[in-house]
């Protein structure tokens, strides 16, 4: 049986039938949105297995409210299920919120876009579809790679020349294609356009580009719904570059309250880079719509980097649903994501990226400036693994001593501060 | 309840009381093991929930069966509870075994040293120690890093200077201390004793210094008893430096049979690299002791080269246990081992380090040498993930292509081969 109803555009609102793989919408070139036959949902066992708290596979228990209609189309590596930690320093003390961490390095290529790749790629299956390309600044890139090479699928991958070696050689190690080009990922993403555009290949960018990506990101809401034991927190927190995942989540959480099952949803946090904050900017500046971001500036935040240069309006969507669930969006500096990124490790032993810990800065951050109440829950979602890359943090840490196998050697050295 | 009995010399027999981090025998330097009262075990509900065959949490839910006495001393990160896959190729065809892959990698810091240091450092904590030691190529130390940072230990690290310099990075964003020493891993181990034995640090070493470590490596044979419906593969593929997982493993299902679950154990096979193979060479040559390994030359698997000077007795253990089982030890060449694991990305999208693969290359080795039965079940395991390096793979794959930003120069290279 399918669940999917029609396929409709949040700019114009044309609706479309279901069918093969699609991009923007061809009246208005706006984002479109998956819709599923909520009320025939309902008549199943979904209901029940989502009040079933206590168990979640991976991504394709929930099957019913993704755009895949048979089982064997599913293309997995065990993605989701990721573990939700409190952070221990905030636990004893009862003037601060709860702080909650869920943890998207823990999924099998380190990162949380092991989502859309799973539900993108399983579409391209069931369409019967061989080729695929991709733009990434890394993550995406080492995602794609990894569920085309499970789905025996061919795959180009065009990186802006700033992308990390570390991710490029794993993309190819898992027999990617990958093409290098001059430029940052807003030209390496209209470059993969023209390709897929003259080619026929189908394009996999996890930005707004195609509604199957977001399905994917909106899962991790689904989870935080079983995890919090069907009472999600008061607050969740992002790291953004365009904002799909906060997007995906919005419509998670909007799909359960469609369900019945949810009466609000968290208020959503989108925290950037100062150094490249479009989405910030544009909210501190109580503006509607997003502008492309012209300064130039290189970010630690290296998978967040992202201008919006040629689709502002990725980022207008994103700003939308960040207001409509009352939440806020900030900017957080290198060294405060640096400093969040040695407190995960060194405290909770979670090791995110540099861009991983954006989200717990901006928590930090908004702790620091009262944002929160003491009752309230905060969730911050850590979006990936520090695994991948030791390049940017690298400079953050001293050498690593040498010295001679002595005693005397030893002890010169022992005691007191930590390599950082 | 404790479910601990005694601890036992496996060379002289002599018995201890079980007490505060104990390393060798006092009266003769032979690992020592930790004992059980198996009876009383039988008298809990331990056996049922190991015939659920259902559920594993960590290796936690086998905590009658380890070192620790209380709940709350517990270190952990959700370690264990890693998957099976079957390897498609060899599904389809009746004449090949199948072939099962436990994958380790899955891990929370990559490889399946978080059992041995899971476990290494509750005991730390219940023995109310606070400062600790080891010596490490890498997936220990960022093990142990990890651990350490979530007991709040203080942690010291000695690592041979090829160590790759990744995984050094690693284990100082977790806070360790890391002290680089001229030499290999011999000489980092024996160094670290000296230290431990004149500071009175814990050494955490994961080889047999301690019996607490390989008590981790056995909840492997726990979790292979479980996902095998409690019908383990006719054989179990390893990669080995020392060898204190294959010895845990067997320790592992040894125990089952003593609990009357298991009347037989997989045979158990110890791969090695050519370049260093004190253990498979003494197999090779049909001898009851394993040698130090004299010879020089890198590998590609730097995790496994162990010559083990000064501790050859070590690698005896080793070799008992691999015969017991009626196993086999072999080598496999560098080449061999990245074929494996650029077989593994690309077919699988599973993801291990060059010394990761090893088993893999063996078993292939062993398939193509027809020492499996088409009816066997074989199933191998991958030891750690490639995410934490890529400088030892980068150099068997092409530079990724750099071009213009025109479909003519993305046509040159569309097609074709993949970047290896």
């Amino acid at each position: 049986m399918t669940t999917l109803r029609d396929i409709k555009c949040v700019s114009c609102g044309a609706t479309y039938p279901v069918g093969k793989f699609v991009y923007k919408c061809p009246q208005c070139n706006g984002i479109l949105e998956i819709r599923y036959d909520y009320e025939a949902i309902k008549k199943t066992d979904f209901l029940e297995r989502m009040q079933d708290y206590g168990t979640i596979r991976n991504i394709w228990d929930f099957q019913e409210l993704l755009p895949v209609d048979h089982a064997r189309n599913i293309v997995s590596l065990e993605e989701g299920n990721t573990p939700i930690l409190e952070y221990a320093d905030f636990v004893q003390d009862d003037s601060k919120p709860s702080l909650f961490i869920k943890d998207e390095s823990r999924n099998p290529t380190g990162s949380f876009k092991d989502r859309p790749l799973s539900v993108a790629i399983s579409k391209v299956k069931e369409d019967g579809s061989q080729a695929i390309i991709t733009s990434t600044h890394g993550n995406a890139g080492v995602a794609m790679a990894a569920y085309a090479a499970k789905a025996r699928l061919d795959s180009y991958i065009i990186v802006p020349d700033d992308t990390e070696v570390d991710k490029v050689v794993m993309m190819q190690a898992f027999g990617s294609k990958v093409f290098q080009i001059e430029g940052d990922i807003s030209d390496a993403y209209n470059f993969s356009l023209l390709i897929s555009d003259e080619l026929g290949l189908v394009n996999l960018a996890t930005t707004f580009l195609s509604p199957y990506t977001t399905e994917g990101d909106k899962t991790i809401a689904f989870e935080v719904y079983k995890q919090f034991q069907g009472n999600p927190p008061e607050w969740m927190v992002f790291p953004i570059g365009a904002g799909p995942l906060l997007v995906g989540c919005y419509k998670g959480f909007k799909e359960l309250m469609d369900l019945g099952l949810l009466n609000r949803m968290p208020k959503l946090v989108a925290v950037q880079s100062e150094k490249c904050a479009p989405i910030a900017k544009a909210y501190e500046q109580g503006l509607d719509e997003v502008a492309e971001w012209r300064e130039e500036g290189e970010t630690i935040a290296v998978g967040i980097h992202e201008p919006l240069r040629g689709y502002p309006e990725d980022g207008t969507i994103t700003l939308q649903r960040i207001k409509e669930s009352g939440g806020i969006a900030l900017t957080v500096s290198d060294n405060e994501i640096v400093q969040a990124m040695f407190d995960l490790a060194r405290k909770e032993a979670i090791f995110p990226e540099p861009t991983g810990a954006v989200g717990f800065a901006g928590a930090m951050k908004l702790y620091r400036q009262n944002q929160f109440k003491a009752e309230d829950r905060v969730l911050v979602l850590i979006s990936g693994s520090g695994y991948k890359e030791s390049g940017g943090y690298k400079k953050y840490l001293k050498d690593p001593v040498k010295i001679e196998r002595s005693l005397a050697a030893f002890k010169t050295h022992f005691g007191g501060e930590s390599d950082e």
